[in-house]
């Protein structure tokens, strides 16, 4: 039987007003070819508009607007000439994220055939690794204070958060995937060395954990020398795992080596389906390029493939939705290696000639 | 009048017992053709092999051994097989940091003629910057602890400290450097929309001081974006100044975007001249690669290279240090050019024979 899925449409700031349209397009073109059902539900607030005239990012029940929702199609946040970036981030998606519990921030990086790859000598193939990020405690919080404000003695303390149960699931999450799905290998950042309390911590769960999986290698790297090898020896990643913090930097770095953050996707999961996931690129508003129809959408469109597969792999889910991923990928392979291609590409094609190309090809 | 600098040698563990006897030798051929007086006193420990031995890193009285000296002239420490990191580095390198106030960790970041660079198409010239890191406070903390260890329940606490001494210090540094030797242009490290206490009000320090500073262009990047554009336009940057975390990360990508760690130098310097400053590659002891005899030793070279530099603009120098510093750089980079190279730059030579090539150049 045929279900329906209800999804939540969030454009947010910049940019992702302009690369939204673009996935929904993508999404309806694969809803008509391959029968789904889809429903979208808009939102006007998680924007830094919505707070200039509410004073706040978001209306106090936006938990309960969404709490129904199979999932939320997120652009992105954030105006800083408008709100403060932590006002904004801290009022919208870092909620979500906490209180929808979607603790895997899980990020593919790959290499495209007809991207041109800014490392030398590197071929399609060559790069292909998912970023598993802890997504919901570590060093993104606004615990602390400052002492002797406005003096010269001011100081400020910030405080980081590690609780066993957020670091044991992620960790347990990625030598799953390692294991399962991927080529058993698995890097855990750490920087033990100079973080003195949290990271040799860390380090002694990924080591806990390892002993359930005794066939997926594992490689402990500092965050310093593991940027370095991103750019070095990218060929040598299979699924990293990583705090917050260092998920976040990797996963920018990642995308970076291959090419553009204008194509990587993310998945903010809560594998429990207790609350929605978000799907949202990795990319932010982008103020330096927004309103002028250049942004690449790719990244918005892939994110709502992944979202196709997370509903794909639910309970009681519609095989169609992993066949509509399986598209939605194709088409954009097939334009990456044809056109057209917007500017960080190298191209000059817009924002929404790019998102046609791809809903033309998914519909087939 | 000439003057006598008493320089402490330390190698350390791994690679550094390699590296630093290179270093050494092109010190003493400068010394000899320049006519310095550079008096070595040699140190065994802060290293593993002294842990081992002592059940600590160093001496009780290691402050007063140091104390008179003009400089440390740094291999690298870290055996983790024998000490956990940071045990060993808590105990040795970050001590040496924080008690002789080494406030500014200085790190070029340079693309040489004759190096193969990974990021395609770039060529010396395109990549030529300073990373300006903060070294004694910041995210390298022990402060904090475990709640309900052992359990389920179990939480980590980890503190960052920032103050505005030690944060105003360090970007009026990158300030002035960016002023006075380079093109007036800053970028500021931040993660002020994930890190809601601390990096904000770094944000804050940073225009405050900008305000000395109005000739300066400044361009405050978050640290994810930030790494991205080390590898798509390394080209755009001047002066990087980062907290300690970040500017870590920075300094090992940095020179990862030039070919390999294997060159880059850093001064951990004391600008008021209250306590020896030290000198050191940015690689670690390397236990891969240790004991074989192949590390690529220009980054000591040149780290000692950055020391004479240090010692020729302190108060009552000698001016040679400065012709001896132009003259190991000039040696570095016609070697680098014309070889002998150490595998990580595609070669087949030793560390030995890299350190006689550039020894032999610096004679003249
Ligand atoms: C060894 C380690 C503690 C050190 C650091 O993180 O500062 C090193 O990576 C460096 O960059 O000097
Ligand atoms: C906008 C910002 C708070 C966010 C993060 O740091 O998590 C973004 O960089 C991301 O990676 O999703």
């Amino acid at each position: 039987m045929t279900r329906r899925f209800k999804i939540a449409a969030i454009a947010g700031d910049g940019i992702g007003k302009e690369v939204l349209p673009e996935g929904l397009k993508v999404l309806a073109a694969a809803a008509e070819r391959f029968n789904l059902h889809l429903d979208f539900a808009h939102f006007p607030w998680a924007s830094c508009d919505w707070y200039m005239q509410h004073g706040e990012m978001m209306p106090p029940d936006w938990k309960e607007q969404l709490s129904g929702m199979d999932a939320i199609y997120f652009g992105a946040v954030g105006w800083p000439a408008l709100v403060p970036d932590h006002v904004s981030l801290w009022g919208s998606l870092l909620k979500f994220r906490r209180e929808f519990d979607q603790y895997i921030n899980l990020r593919p990086v790959r290499l495209f055939e007809g991207v041109p790859c800014p490392l030398a000598g590197r071929k399609p193939g060559d790069i292909d690794f998912f970023v598993v990020r802890e997504n919901t405690e570590g060093e993104y919080t606004n615990l602390g204070g400052v002492m002797f404000p406005g003096t010269e003695r001011e100081m400020v303390i910030q405080e980081s958060v590690f609780t066993r149960h957020g670091t044991d699931r992620v960790l347990r999450y990625a030598f799953e995937l390692a294991n399962a799905r991927r080529r058993r290998h698995l890097t855990v950042a750490t920087k033990s060395n100079g973080i003195a309390i949290s990271m040799p911590w860390w380090d002694g769960r990924a080591d806990a954990i390892h002993a359930d999986y005794p066939q997926v290698t594992v490689d402990k790297q500092h965050i310093d020398i593991l940027t370095a090898r991103f750019v070095l020896q990218p060929d040598r990643f299979d699924v990293v795992v990583a705090s917050n913090l260092f998920g976040d930097i990797l996963s920018d770095l990642g995308p970076a080596c291959t090419g553009t953050i204008g194509l990587a996707p993310s998945g903010n999961l809560n594998p429990d389906r207790t609350f929605p996931s978000l799907f949202e690129p990795v990319h932010g508003s982008a103020p330096d390029i927004a309103g002028q129809g250049i942004a690449n959408p790719i990244a918005m469109i892939w994110s709502g493939a992944m979202m196709l597969a997370f509903l794909a792999a639910g309970p009681n889910p519609d095989p169609r939705c992993g066949e509509a991923h399986d598209a939605i990928v194709a088409a954009i392979e097939e334009v990456l290696r044809t056109g057209p291609r917007t500017g960080d590409l190298g191209g000059t094609a817009t924002t929404v000639e790019v998102g046609d190309a791809i809903a033309a090809r998914v519909r087939g």
